[in-house]
């Protein structure tokens, strides 16, 4: 098989990627590991910048969003019961949407499969060859059937675990890595959420989150133990923890109900440099990592693919090899922007087990100086709603 | 010896307090450890804010530095060779004034001198009494000739090591605290200053500071190792080092000299909580240190003395005790503002010896969101020229 883009993974970014190649009528093929059921499984972030939901206009896959989604000005951001809200739209013009990546996802499957395009799952034991050549090819296996694709580019789409990132040298390959000494205890559960806005919840307990998907469907998160497990949390126990760490006037309010999925993930910030090598570009969590505070897993993937994208636009349709030449150093300038926000933000919101009496006054410091100055507000915003392309 | 306000500490957040008040006719005693000529050979910061020159102003001590003074409408900033500018007249409308502590200094002196204003040097062992009560009384030595002062207030202006802190008892006070482990070389040479404004400089060798006093009298740090000695660098030795970590086109043109003082400088945040206790108010390094990347030390002692001064004048004219009840709290959220900022500065500008390469790419990240989104410039500089008292 043979086809000018090779794509690896059929998550959100892979799809995305796929789907705008097509309306330039560059061809591609997506190898997916897991079934569509899978992928459509994964319960993911839900707050898009507006330079993603602009992607999946450019892609044609922006309807359902625009009927379904929800606009968020803004968002709150409490402190033990003090609370205070950032006006993202008074600040920057601009909202963002929630809007749940399974969502997402399956807007992306339905495009690509109505536009005939070529996906195949359940693929294994993919392998990238001559990379660093002008014709690379994958060879791969799907039910025991060994296959081979070639391809003018291979965009690597394929996660944190994926093969994508392996495939590039050690010895050009750099990585930097954080990891949290806490994870997020994450529910969902069919009540109506606290707050139509997100919450960002910070207090002597640890950090908390109250988000939602829609009227009726809520995401609440709260700090835990790295060393806890999701069945160690009862609803029960789950629910007076979250009513501790959000300020009273929302406890009193929360709607409870039992949890229709629980889960823990650790927080971690990652990246790798460079996002290229050769034919080979790598896209979203294969290239970088950010803790959830912020929101900015999924939107940084689509920066990435905004990036590739219009790289491989330029080749095939100007033979112009500046964009894909440039693709690493534009990716990267804005995943660290992205590193950064996520760090800066999940810094101030969690408690740290080695931190000293000074440490958490500094983090109601920067808590305060949010809370009161509005350039602060206007720099948090701006990376919130997401930093221009 | 009867006063109103006794003032322990002769520098110049004591003599600032003793002239304002002498403004509005409320008599004060100051009792300084030290000689005149000691305290004046200290060498401190000189970069004020705007609310420091108006408090100068108010106690008419302002004439020479508005006539001798620098105000600088803005900073410098480098990493590596990346240079820019925070511009804070056009951010904020407010230049900082360069003027040397020392000066200040002098002009307190001469303005508490020529009222005939109190000052006793040589003090020694001094003890406050019955704080707790309307009636407080300070006992004290001078040349081994014991003496006692009844007051209405007690003003502990008496720096880190002073006696004022110490008689809040450890029941009621609260510390906190976080040492750096690095230290500032500091040299003064008389040379011509490398530029007008201040370069805060970082680089892989660590940070760099070239700040001015005048047009032929500069002062150079650089981060050092708390281990290291003054007499273990040579000036060459120096020189060579803050070269290596400004830009090549400012360690170009660099003009070295013979150091006149050379001098290193432990880096501390502290803060003492409540900042008052019955009638005993501490103001200054009494009750909180910073480091001085930012240079907020002396500016946050004179916004305590701001306070302090105002709920005096408050009690005296109108016999409110409004002020002086309010005081600790109005003063410590200053307090607390500037050790955020100046914690922050300090923390993306030095070199840590633990720091990951991770930590090392979000210093630079943090410095490439400074260098290019307006609203952090302006977070920046509004509390660089001061935030409002």
């Amino acid at each position: 098989m043979k086809t000018k883009v090779a794509i690896i993974g059929g998550g959100p970014s892979g799809l995305l990627l796929s789907q705008l190649l097509h309306t330039r009528g560059i061809d591609s093929v997506v190898l997916e590991r897991k079934t569509k059921e899978y992928v459509l499984g994964r319960i993911r972030a839900g707050v898009l910048e507006q330079g993603f939901v602009k992607l999946m206009e450019e892609a044609g896959c922006a309807d359902r969003m625009h009927a379904e989604g929800f606009p968020h000005d803004g968002t709150l951001i409490s402190y033990g019961d003090e609370m205070f809200r950032v006006d993202f739209a008074a600040l920057t013009g601009t909202p963002v949407m929630v809007y749940g990546q399974t969502e997402v996802t399956r807007d992306l499957y339905e495009a690509r499969e109505k536009a005939g395009g070529k996906i195949e799952f359940n693929v294994d034991q993919v392998k990238i060859h001559d990379a660093d050549t002008a014709a690379p090819y994958l060879t791969y296996t799907v039910d025991g059937d060994a296959r081979r694709l070639d391809c003018d580019f291979v965009a690597g789409c394929d996660g944190f675990h994926g093969v994508s990132r392996q495939a590039i040298p050690l010895d050009v390959r750099r990585e930097y890595e954080k990891i949290y000494p806490f994870g997020w205890l994450g529910i969902l559960s069919e009540t109506p959420p606290v707050n139509h806005e997100l919450i960002y919840a910070t207090s002597e307990r640890g950090f908390a989150l109250c988000s939602m998907r829609n009227e009726n469907l809520s995401r609440y998160y709260i700090q835990c133990s790295l060393s806890d497990h999701p069945e160690d949390w009862t609803d029960d126990a789950f629910w007076a923890e979250l009513k501790r760490r959000i300020p009273k006037e929302q406890a009193d309010k929360l709607v409870t109900g039992p949890s229709i999925e629980k889960s823990i993930a650790p927080l971690r910030s990652f990246v790798t440099e460079p996002m290229r090598w050769g034919r080979l570009f790598l896209c979203g969590d294969a290239a970088h990592i950010v803790p959830p505070t912020g929101a900015k897993g999924l939107n940084t993937a689509a920066s990435d693919v905004h990036y590739l994208y219009n790289g491989l636009r330029d080749f095939y349709e100007n033979g112009s090899e500046e964009g894909i030449n440039s693709y690493s150093e534009k990716a990267l300038k804005r995943v660290w922007k992205a590193e950064r926000f996520s760090w800066w933000f999940s810094s101030m919101m969690h408690r740290y087990p080695d931190q000293s009496e000074f440490d958490l006054k500094m983090q109601t410091a920067d808590l305060e100086f949010l809370r009161t100055n509005k350039a602060a507000q206007q720099a948090m915003a701006e990376n919130y709603v997401g930093l221009p392309y």
